[in-house]
């Protein structure tokens, strides 16, 4: 089959790999349709973090081409939605809502596993990973809302569930890529009354505002702590999430919370906050990777039903052949985020 | 009326104060009955924090002498639980659980307000503040443990509240002194089924295990990472409260906690868990400065019906003039926590 390959900083081509093939009574092989590249996918190829040599991309949907003897949750033929984690759901830390430390889990797309960005992969755990997608002749919109599940609109889902987003919240969303729109559409569908989205870039605002923002604030640093706690009268807000993961982003992220509230963090951190600092404040940290497997059949019925339509975040596509242009399209800043059709249903 | 004085580090005199008078309609004056010296206390006797020079300490209970005005919810003769942080409980900080920050609230005992540890209070927002106790005739014992609410057992309560701790869990607490004894005391109050208790003190195991330890562990560091992923399956604990707050224990209070879980933090700290190895098992953290306000009622309640005796964290006493060997007596670790018995009700 082909997939893209990682062979280094800046260095995706798409090349060949062996189809993939049933090797163990759990597994399942997916035939993939849409899959995206994830600002985290950007670290190994901008070199900022390390990466093996080989298969990339933990995000897509597909349809089951063969399944294991012990996989009865999914059936061949079943477009399913794949979380970026593989996990087996029955362990004490999937149990505790951290499918990202499933002693028997894993991330697609790691160098080793088969990835997102191919013709097929192999799901190992796939009974409790994939996620059967009911009804059929779904439009390329849903379709395009169910990729964004497999990880990005979870992990602004998880940055509002772990920030305590509630009916009438005031809330605020530090960063304004894929996944800071996804907590903003995730803070509107969980009923906050005012989102303060801040960000520069107009057509990320413009978005932004579409997914629910009420507010919109161009302030960085100093000056958007200021203006924050302006807009809620010197208090600051109810929930604040840190959807960057920048030294400067979580500094904001926990000035303009609320005494007594809880950070969600989703970013990965370089840096953190001054825990002395937020101690006298109240204020609790909550979020790392998110369990997408949780979120996902919730987020499904919302997206089948026509309530959110987390796909928008989508601004940029090619098919497998394009995807070095994906990667280069989000390193150079002109896409929020890049998604490849490999397949059609 | 006379009080204690913090002249700078290791120099605690008893001397004369001015005798407190009602300053704003607001106000309340309360003879003092009971006070003790607090873990944070020998900061500043210590030399490691700054301190003004003047009245200290910030646990008390008394019988209010006089009210202004405007105070209705206690009257003179009641006898009252001062909690450490006075607030007005109706702004955003107070209501969001944050009384350390109320705009209109403070600490007492901070070198300028009167402190416990002293003939008499003026208590600003007194009608906020201060708990009425029910009842009267009150035996000793029940005094010593309605003043441990002011600050240690609301503060070891605070660390398995922020923990999330329930029926059933298996927790630990890192830390042996009087928060952690009363850590230990809250979560068994919690119905915690498995309390594991970190301590190398013979007496402090002693009392962990009356107050509901399962588990002692005289190990540090790794080995007593080590030890309680043993105890746990390889997982960690549901429930990790850190009551000391040096850099060590805050490691193993963030080592040992199960992926997914929320480590509640009432060690002021002093240093920080690497926010970027946590993130990647989903743990949070929750608590800081306890609203002992908020908590007395209901732990009065069983202090009261002799379900938890929290007063047992006292084992040295003495009176007023007895303050400076309070002190030395914390310092020198003869004592887990001085009781100062200033007058009789």
């Amino acid at each position: 089959m082909r997939a893209a390959i990682f062979n280094g900083p800046h260095s995706v081509t798409v090349g060949e790999r062996p189809d993939p093939v049933i090797q163990s009574p759990t597994d399942a092989i997916v035939r993939v349709v849409l899959a995206c590249v994830c600002g985290s996918d950007l670290w190994y190829y901008r070199g900022i973090t390390p990466h093996d040599v080989g298969p990339i991309g933990h995000e897509f949907i597909g349809v089951v081409e063969a399944v294991g003897g012990e996989v009865t949750a999914v059936k061949t033929g079943d477009l399913v939605i794949a979380p970026f984690i593989f996990s087996d759901m029955s362990c004490p830390n999937c149990l505790n809502g951290s499918t990202i430390t499933c002693p028997a889990g894993g991330v697609f797309g790691d160098g080793r596993i088969d990835g997102g960005q191919g013709e097929a992969v192999r799901v190992p755990l796939a009974g409790s990973t994939l996620v059967p997608v009911p009804g059929e002749g779904h439009p390329d919109e849903v379709l395009k809302s169910l990729l964004a599940l497999s990880d990005v609109m979870s992990t602004g889902h998880h940055a509002a569930v772990s920030a305590r987003v509630r009916e009438g919240s005031v809330v605020a969303v530090v960063g304004d890529g894929a996944v800071g729109l996804s907590a903003v559409l995730a803070a509107s569908r969980l009923g906050a009354e005012r989102i303060i989205a801040l960000s520069r870039h107009p057509g990320r605002q413009q978005l932004a505002k579409e997914f629910g923002a009420t507010d919109i604030l161009e302030e960085r640093g100093e000056a958007a702590n200021e203006k924050v706690l302006e807009l809620t009268g010197g208090f600051g807000v109810d929930s604040s999430m840190e959807c960057v993961g920048t030294a400067e982003a979580i500094a904001t992220a926990f000035a303009i919370a609320k005494a007594g509230s809880t950070v969600g963090v989703v970013g990965v951190p370089h840096g953190g906050p001054s825990y002395g600092e937020v101690f006298f404040r109240n204020i609790g940290w909550d979020g790392g990777p998110a369990p997408a497997r949780i979120y996902i059949p919730d987020l499904m019925r919302d997206v089948l039903d026509g309530r959110i339509d987390p796909g928008r975040v989508f601004d940029f596509e090619t098919d497998l052949d394009g995807t070095p242009g994906a990667y280069a399209s989000m390193d150079e800043r002109r896409a929020i985020k890049s998604m490849i059709r490999v397949s059609s249903i």
